[in-house]
């Protein structure tokens, strides 16, 4: 399968997980709940490292749970890692193969932690350290760049929230998740047609806040990775707090902003930077004013939740990374210095 | 007080800190430790965020402490905070005045957690908010881009950290702090003649692992703020999970190396960057064989104890961005777009 195809399979792919799987990990969430801890402790690299973003906001708004994102070189490199008893340790992994990361499942199960790994193949040693298993059954993802494994984590993050907060509600939202991500990927040829304007970008800014904090950082590695710009994510309020001196006539500013709680925030900050910076505005919303206000305006379908937006979000800025990288003659199957799986340690 | 004079005279205020202000620390450490908490729950922006990061590392190798890095929003814009009864919630905040972070200690004190502020200013809201204050009493910091208030803030969390394992060797080896940022001091020359071949600098990556993970952000940050150059912060194993495909033949990356646990994995990095895409590397190190293979090499004093290097390595970075910014004519006392107190929420 092409990086094309793996975009473009993600509705069936979160379909497949919202049926075939979504029993086994309600399971999981309920299982879960009946244990004894106190914070989550995660631990994840790259792209699954973004899905865990979005797990520390969703866990700690929907759930109350406060996640705190694992530095896995303490137990690796420094072979001192933390206190793990009252934890539920959770790890995030495509391949299940990094050391760095089983390391710290296997710490956490020797403390007596609750362990949970998200992995995309259930034979991993990753999977085999973890008490729970959620395998994401994507399919093999043979693209270097994640996407349909990004979605599939951030769905299953999502349905163990929906598990552990029992609320019939938030299930039925989340069944309309294939087809609100079919509707992201129409805009397939829009994003082909704009691209052009960003050949020569060897810089930018990618602005979300909340639960859109992950979105940011998983469109600024996928720049990296496939268009090999300089991106850098922020959250809003960070990026007030120092990172505003870099910006200047015509820098590019590339934000995630739905309908939700933080639009007042985000839709103040990219006026401002808009009007007193005279920064180029690319925009992925369901809100019209803030549409507007975009030289590129990616609309996404207006009654998304927020809750799930990143899930539908990324997958224009996928296509936009995808488009960017053809435009500029780039090999999106072999993007330099990157393998499938990367071990550290 | 200028951004220069500021930078001069963080070995006093280290001196002040460790001598005045070390007896009411090292009670804090010990009241804290007293008391019942799993896991510590840090809330910080800007460059006080890049203290948080030491707190991280430091508090987890060495006290076992887990510490999950807050997100503001949740109490805030969302107004949905987790559970915080077994926390230690800690507030990091120069100015003591930014109203997210304050929620934070307020929800904390509200649901029965231990706070502690760390702050420049002991009379300012947070600190009124907090059970326990450390004030990092640098004096007045007027410059927009913090410099000793960093430096005194970790600092402060290295104390906490002492005083929390409670080993005198510890304590001695905190009190050489003053004289190792001195030495650091006396690069200013060699950094005021190197900086030229930067000027045309618009982006970068530095890299920093374990303890100096919070160097590489902090550096990143200044780089920002003081010179306009994109910067991007990265763990070696981070950049190796997608970010390296940026690099080509003379990108600029920038480097903090001292002797320790992470040495041979960032070397091998760095190695590997040099040899392989031609990278241009600045390295801030007291390993001959990295300072080696540097175009720029910054040495820091060969003694310094990798905790501790941290509040060592910052400052030449602190030195090369002032300097930067003055080769390209920037006024670092009003950087484009920031104020010295940044309210968000």
């Amino acid at each position: 399968m092409s990086l094309r195809s793996e975009i473009l399979d993600q509705p069936q792919v979160l379909s497949r997980l919202l049926s075939t799987h979504r029993e086994r990990v309600l399971g999981v969430a309920r299982a879960i709940s009946r244990r004894d801890f106190e914070f989550a402790f995660l631990a994840a690299r790259g792209t699954s490292d973004n899905a865990g973003l979005y797990a520390k906001y969703l866990w700690g708004i929907r759930n109350a749970l406060p996640v705190a994102l694992a530095a896995p070189s303490m137990f690796s490199v420094y072979q001192s890692p933390p206190r793990l008893q009252r934890a539920l340790v959770v790890a995030i992994s495509q391949s299940g193969q990094s050391p760095d990361i089983i390391a710290v499942v296997q710490e956490g199960r020797r403390q007596g932690a609750v362990t949970l790994a998200v992995t995309n193949d259930s034979g991993s040693p990753l999977a085999l350290s973890a008490e729970f298993v959620i395998d994401t059954d994507t399919g093999t993802e043979k693209s270097v760049a994640a996407t349909k494994t990004y979605t599939a984590q951030l769905t299953a993050i999502a349905l163990l929230s929906a598990g552990m907060e029992d609320r019939a509600e938030r299930l039925e939202e989340l069944q309309r998740l294939p087809e609100l991500v079919g509707e992201a990927l129409r805009l397939d040829n829009q994003i082909e047609s704009v691209v052009a304007r960003y050949r020569d970008m060897k810089q930018c800014v990618v602005l979300g806040r909340g639960f859109n904090y992950a979105t940011a950082h998983e469109w600024s590695l996928k720049l990296k990775e496939l268009s090999y710009v300089a991106a850098a994510p922020y959250s809003a309020a960070d990026f007030r707090h120092g990172p505003l001196a870099i910006l200047e006539k015509g820098f590019p500013v590339l934000a995630v902003v739905p309908d939700g709680a933080v639009l007042a925030d985000m839709f103040d900050m990219l006026q401002g930077v808009s009007a007193s910076f005279g920064a180029d505005l690319t925009v992925i919303s369901n809100v019209k004013e803030l549409l507007q206000v975009a030289t590129t305006p990616l609309r996404i379908a207006s009654d998304t939740p927020e809750w799930l937006s990143p899930i539908v979000a990324i997958v224009p800025a996928q296509l936009f990374c995808y488009h960017l990288a053809l435009a500029k003659g780039i090999d999106v199957e072999h993007p330099r210095g990157l393998q499938k799986v990367t071990r550290t340690w």
